[in-house]
């Protein structure tokens, strides 16, 4: 530990905060959710907005690094202290308050996205964004990597349900970014600048987020399909009528016969097929309409259920929740991306996808969020260095591909540094040098989140093999 | 004119573009909606964004001012070239291209909002903004103030209907902020800063915009109540029920009574009587529904109306559509702003709004978008110099209370020049440092559309009377 970051911590702790540099405490602020690693010096534990203006302004004076963190449920290793120093627990700032009237929830950055929702409901309102780590995953890192989930088919990620932040900048200062109002076109749009910035231009204290009615009905379905190909075109059906589901989830008939194979889903799967998993959600009449048009647009192409009752729903509903644990069928360990893809180009890259797989003998199971082009495609394999450089190479020529079609590296997952390789293959300089810009602009001196988003830098790190997470 | 710009309108010249020094194309350009105006040196066209391009390098080389220009069709001054220079007009860039299956319209910064509305249609698709200038206002204008209207109730602001942009920057650069997907978390969230930056951080060039399924069926109904106080009772009984109406217009009894007065519209009105305008969307049975609820919800203290037909509809709309033009039955001029208020605290802000009106002698009219806040408050008064003040001060104050009470200085017609002198009671020195800090790092030269948003400076300019704007 140098000298400067002493005096940090002594000047952190004097004004009250709990510091800890003992083994067990570094090493659990030192993983995410990518099982990669790099220990802090030290965590700091904030319990409020000034707590987190004060830690930064001394940050800033000893010139020291801070890593925020939220949950760790990220999945690109953003919330990892690469350069060591300070990672600044956030989930002490966990309250909630809701405004039924404004419809708008007020949660500190460690409020956990599935408790928003709970305390959202008690109002008969919901927070839309539905990150599969909602569970545990914190406002505050859902904001730093714009989460998606399922129901961003219909209601989009975490930006388009967020009215207004409260940041603290490099130098202490804290900003409000925006109101929480339906509207507000008052000067330079601050709030947006910190979505998808993973913690690198300011930390984000707390949040106001939208809020909206609950739908009176929802309406499961399942549509089982010949073939990854007739799912694709039964895709292309639903997105050219007029059908909004809220949720839309493929699978792709490599996961589909993992399921089938683990005898764990009580439904009769078929043999080699792929599946669609729909929900429509509004007033009953309408809700059940839209299943009932859902139908007739794949009805002769598809074999279709709809669940009559909560218990079926589930029953449908625990397919899709089959599918990441039974790819582990097919190897014991796997890399994934979370690409986005044109809508009118999923079917070539499919097929692209699929032969690439097949010629460096991988197996590669797809799945996605079909309403929004957002795939998370996967290399698996059986643990050793040779395959999993293979698997490593496969994937960085499949993320080109799919920016080559017009695609994007990431839709829900962001950067953090895993992804950091990728950033040159979506951008090109003159857009590097204005994030870099920006960056530079808000924190000239570099301490927060360093070696992130805005590098294509390569790294030597490993994941961890045999960890247990807090939500394993 | 000087050096420096004369050698860089030769360049530009012989690049190939039109430029005009004349009188008559530099007065063109020199005004908006505000009814401001100041003369710039040049007008530049631009037909493509490699014009646009070649236009900025040239400025940024010769340190020459550059102000975009849409339509002009903004309220706030923001097109005005405060500093002389070149302004560069975009309508030129007018491309409409419709993608039904990815839902996406990609269009030239140029674009007029109702055509790429009306394109969509041709898809049975829509663009949900509709600022009330839609008929003749670009996308570029609709982008650079984050412009809302009547559907932003349900569908959100310009902001929440893009996808993605090119940008170029002062310096020439084109830059590419996401893309036409539904998710994009790949870096520094680029496209969002330009949102409601009125040109000052570079010029947007062309736009991919989310479309949506254009509704089965609309139900229009309108609520006439007693009072102001009942019907903001009424709005509030709305925003805590499920209901979410596509458009829900206010009009205070002060406003209807000019409509009244004028007897240009076709219904029966009560005397003293405040209006509810709101239209439901949606599948058939779920907007009648909706309707029938809403009527339910305010029945005790309302007189309702509902639609029957498209004749009916059309009937009840042109009460909205009166009001604008109807207000100036109590005065030759007006003063009006846009503020946001929290939904608790605008039955409030109206009673201390009035009160002031009252004391001050000036009619004061409002009228607004009630499911987000956002009014429109007017003082009226005939044009002599010292009314004229004295309205300018009592809006002055009606913003700083609306700041205040937690509101808005504009919800959609964004600082521009005019309400830069309200940006410091918006924001602190932090905000305003950090807004100032984005801009040089994009504009270090500060070409671009100076002296707006980010100072709050005074000026002595007035409006010019008289004149006849294109859509007049």
């Amino acid at each position: 530990m140098t000298k400067n970051l002493q005096n940090a911590l002594e000047c952190i702790e004097n004004f009250g905060l709990k510091c800890a540099s003992d083994e067990a405490s570094r090493f659990a602020a030192s993983i995410d959710n990518s099982r990669y690693n790099s220990m802090p010096d030290a965590v700091v534990y904030a319990r409020s907005e000034d707590d987190v203006s004060h830690v930064l302004k001394t940050a800033s004076e000893f010139g020291v690094y801070v890593t925020p963190r939220g949950a760790g449920s990220g999945c690109s290793g953003a919330a990892l202290p690469l350069s060591g120093g300070i990672v600044l627990d956030l989930s002490g700032l966990n309250f909630i308050e809701i405004d039924p009237l404004s419809r708008v929830a007020h949660v500190g950055a460690g409020a956990v996205t599935a408790q928003v929702d709970a305390r959202a409901g008690e109002f008969g309102l919901f927070y839309a964004p539905d990150p599969s780590s909602h569970k545990y995953s914190t406002i505050g890192g859902n904001i730093a990597h714009n989460a998606g989930g399922l129901r961003a088919a219909k209601y989009g990620n975490t930006r388009d349900n967020l009215l207004a932040l409260n940041a603290v900048l490099a130098d202490g200062k804290i900003i409000k970014c925006a109101l929480p109002l339906r509207k507000f076109s008052a000067g330079l749009n601050l709030r947006d600048i910190f979505i998808g910035s993973e913690g690198t231009l300011g930390v984000v204290t707390q949040a106001w987020l939208k809020l909206l009615p609950m739908p009176e009905s929802k309406k499961v379905a399942l549509a089982f399909f010949d073939s990854d190909l007739r799912a694709f075109e039964g895709i292309e059906k639903i997105l050219l009528s007029p059908l909004q589901p809220s949720i839309l989830e493929f699978m792709d008939s490599d996961t589909v016969e993992c399921v089938r194979k683990r005898r764990k889903c009580g439904i009769n799967i078929p043999r080699g097929a792929a599946a669609l998993l729909a929900e429509f959600d509004g007033p009953e009449s309408s809700a059940l309409d839209s299943a009932n048009k859902f139908f007739k647009v794949l009805a002769p192409d598809a074999s279709l259920r709809m669940a009559e009752n909560r218990e079926e729903e589930e029953l449908l509903w625990s397919l899709r929740r089959s599918a990441s644990p039974a790819m582990y069928e097919l190897g014991d360990s796997k890399i994934g991306e979370d690409i986005v893809l044109p809508f009118g180009k999923v079917a070539t890259y499919f097929s692209f996808f699929k032969k690439m797989a097949r010629d460096m003998n991988l197996p590669a199971p797809v799945f996605g969020h079909a309403a929004d082009g957002n795939y998370h495609i996967h290399f698996m394999y059986n643990d050793s260095e040779n395959t999993r450089e293979r698997a490593l190479q496969a994937m960085k020529a499949a993320v080109e591909k799919a920016v080559e079609m017009g695609g994007a590296i990431s839709g829900e997952h962001g950067i953090g540094f895993l992804k950091a390789q990728y950033m040159n293959i979506q951008h090109g300089e003159p857009e590097m040098d204005a994030m870099r810009a920006i960056k530079r602009a808000l924190d000239p001196k570099g301490i927060l989140n360093p070696n992130k988003l805005y590098c294509s830098c390569d790294n030597n790190l490993k994941p961890l093999r045999g960890v247990k997470l807090p939500w394993d």
